[in-house]
């Protein structure tokens, strides 16, 4: 098949949409490790996990051996509202660009969540509706988790408690609007209406808050109140199954129209987009059936696959959640203020980041001054003002498709754009006013945050 | 072909898209009454526009005969950016409504500019480009206008002013930030940089602006700088005339699938929405080879159809602009400060006005409280959270899917959905803390805008 007859949006029917989630972690050979119990060090138990979680994603959580989940078909319902979501070929840019590389992204922001978070967000409001719930609770940085939460459990009809990172609270008054539209209440975190969140404003009264601290308040909320459980927008193996979705699309897309992708790149915070994007074509690898590069782009100013410790860790600053093992900075890392809205979380997902660990996946930290520039440039000529987490992959493939561009290789690109940005609009106003500052952390302030890992015999820090 | 068959959402292939866009006019019995001079009260002759409008659209403009003008390649291509655009069936709104009808939608938001209005932008820049200008200036109200122009003008490297009305550019401060990253200059309405705008600052400094203002300055902007000229978003011929595509893509969906609606409802402003969903609609409709009711939607607080005369008025409250026959509701009139958002125009398309006239189409004015309820619910169960403006149709499609209820009619009932709310959150919030009120002008109120409308022989109020 020629290039000419790809046509700019590659769109699936609805019955080509995936009937089942894959799941990673059965093909990889060294299988992510499991999380712990803070206290005992001992690999958690399904029971240990059912009362902050709901039983059906724990068991999701905890299962590594089956490749396929189906998707109940109330999911898939909602997923026809705004799914299959389309593989761009940004034929605009790479005129722009004037690169012979072929650059594709598979777009998920056209639903009004803004971005790919609504796939998790509905099968795990399914679940607690399964399971006779009233609510569920949850914590959101720059808001596109909670936004789609809150879609999610309207769409239910359960209540929806949102803890929402102060700084991105205050940045984005609009996103909280668009929660309390959807039925939300939405609480900047820290706050005053959870123990831990008291405890946080004692030490740090001028803190504008993490997403570590925001879990665990969402965590405490869950588990002080009947018929609630607590729900996850990324980091947890359940989230990357529920993700896959995006991944299945983009190959079958791919497969139809016998695109073979040489490098595949996705923006990484605590890794949800990332592995669904990646998941089946990372599954061909690990069979051995194809090898492609593939590149998780992540800010400088929050760098935990690049200068991060691969190691057990807290989940959240409040240490009420299980310890995972992963690429982290330290639970009590917090990025600068100054960096703008998503992408802060302190860890990374137990799957990327054992892959990571295993070569299979390569990673790179930009700053965020670049990042927006090349916002602004995919906006004018591909028509999609994107979401600065977004961004980072669209940096990234831009500078890959320069790469081709002097080495005359005709490479396929392919990039996610979880989602719009506009409700960044404050961090894109800082950008056209020329007040936009790029943060690396010091040795110094990593050191900080590596000194909150607990240390106990295996892990340790050299 | 049983309903089951019918996707969530029906997308044309880029091939489908319409290759010319329809001139409703050309099968009109009574065509649109023609433009005049304001002075010598003669219709306006082509030499007489082209100081003001791009040559080419200009011809547009005044072409009532020919049915079919081919859309050129470039706007096409970059219509494949974000069209075809989905006519989508609202499962979910029918279910919550448990109504017998069939609600479809064309959902037009899914574009940065977040509206329909790209589809007259990229066009108007075009032509613009072709013409060898430097730039264009145009008004813009809620802001969809004014960043699809941007969007448009960075697309085609032309510069772009946009004069925005004061209390949207107030409200609406991120919209203002969109254009900005698209490279635009917005200058609130009524403003200091032109002579009428410190006119009308001199006579009323609280105004909070109107759209007839906006376009006065920004007409004297374009006349006034070498290599400029004026473009407008709605009202004119030509922009319903682009705005077709809505409309010939949605027949193209119904008649693939066997759907064949009963009522086609649109909210009205200026109709360039209304105009272009209904045109090919309304070809059938006046061949007599089809018959459909035809619903336009207006604001309470702004009612041109339901209320106001059909006469020959300014364009603009500056008076810079040729004449039009249309209803109106007097070129000084502006609608009440707490009426959210877009929709604020003080007349109506001129071919859309003489079909009411002649009883081809309905009208129906709602209230802002009751269409943001409609909104709510809508947002909530179809997952998009619509604009205030296309939450008018919302409003009146839920109305008559409720009537069917009550009959047992299963009417295919299809609205426009013209585009998104994201940046419409201050009006929400309104709604969401219970502040938001309604306004209806008194019938002094109209009186006052009525007695501005110039009064000549054929041309008076009775």
């Amino acid at each position: 098949m020629t290039t000419n007859e790809i046509p700019y949006k590659i769109y699936l029917t609805e019955d080509e949409m995936p009937k089942s989630w894959y799941n990673m972690r059965a093909d990889m050979k060294n299988k992510p490790a499991p999380l712990i119990h803070p206290g005992t060090h001992q690999p958690l138990k399904l029971e240990e996990l059912t009362p902050i979680f709901c039983e059906e994603l724990c068991k999701q959580e905890l299962n590594d051996s089956d490749a396929h989940i189906a998707i109940p078909e109330p999911i898939r319902q909602f997923y026809r509202m705004y799914r299959p979501s389309p593989l761009v070929r940004a034929y605009c840019l790479e005129e722009r660009l004037n690169t012979p590389a072929h650059i594709y992204y598979k777009f998920e922001g056209n639903n009004t969540s803004g971005s790919h978070k609504l796939n998790s967000a509905i099968a795990q409001a399914y679940y607690a509706k399964q399971q006779g719930l009233k609510g569920v609770t949850t914590e959101t940085g720059a808001g596109q988790w909670g936004t789609a939460l809150s879609m999610a459990s309207a769409y239910f009809g359960l209540d929806c408690q949102v803890y929402m990172v102060k700084c991105s609270y205050e940045q984005k008054p609009f996103r909280r609007e668009v929660m309390r539209t959807y039925g939300a209440t939405v609480t900047p975190s820290p706050s005053n209406t959870t123990a831990i969140g008291r405890k946080i404003l004692e030490q740090f009264p001028d803190t504008t808050g993490s997403l570590g601290c925001a879990i665990s308040e969402a965590v405490e909320k869950a588990t002080s109140q009947e018929g609630y459980r607590y729900v996850l927008g990324s980091v947890l193996n359940m989230v990357l199954l529920h993700q896959s979705v995006i991944g299945q699309e983009t190959m079958a897309a791919c497969d139809k129209y016998g695109i073979v992708p040489d490098i595949i790149i996705g923006c990484a915070g605590g890794g949800s987009n990332l592995g669904g994007l990646i998941a089946p074509f990372m599954g061909r690898k690990l069979r051995g059936e194809a090898d492609y590069r593939i590149i998780a782009i992540e800010p400088a100013s929050c760098p935990s696959f690049t200068r991060g410790k691969f190691l057990y860790d807290f989940c959240d600053t409040g240490h009420v959640c299980p310890l995972a093992k992963m690429y982290t900075l330290g639970s009590e890392f917090i990025p600068s203020a100054n960096h703008a809205g998503g992408l802060r979380y302190h860890g990374m997902s137990s799957t990327l980041s054992q892959l990571y660990a295993d070569g299979l996946i390569e990673a790179r930290a930009v700053e965020q001054s670049a990042v927006f520039k090349a916002a602004t440039e995919f906006a004018r000529c591909e028509g999609i003002l994107p979401a600065p987490e977004s961004s980072h992959a669209i940096k990234a493939a831009i500078d890959e498709a320069i790469k081709c561009k002097e080495s005359g290789e005709a490479k396929n690109i392919i990039f996610g754009l979880t989602g719009t940005g506009y409700f960044d609009m404050t961090a894109y106003k800082a950008y056209n006013d020329g007040t936009m500052s790029d943060y690396i952390p010091t040795d110094a302030d990593l050191e900080r945050g590596f000194s909150h890992i607990p240390q106990f015999p295996g892990n340790t820090i050299n």
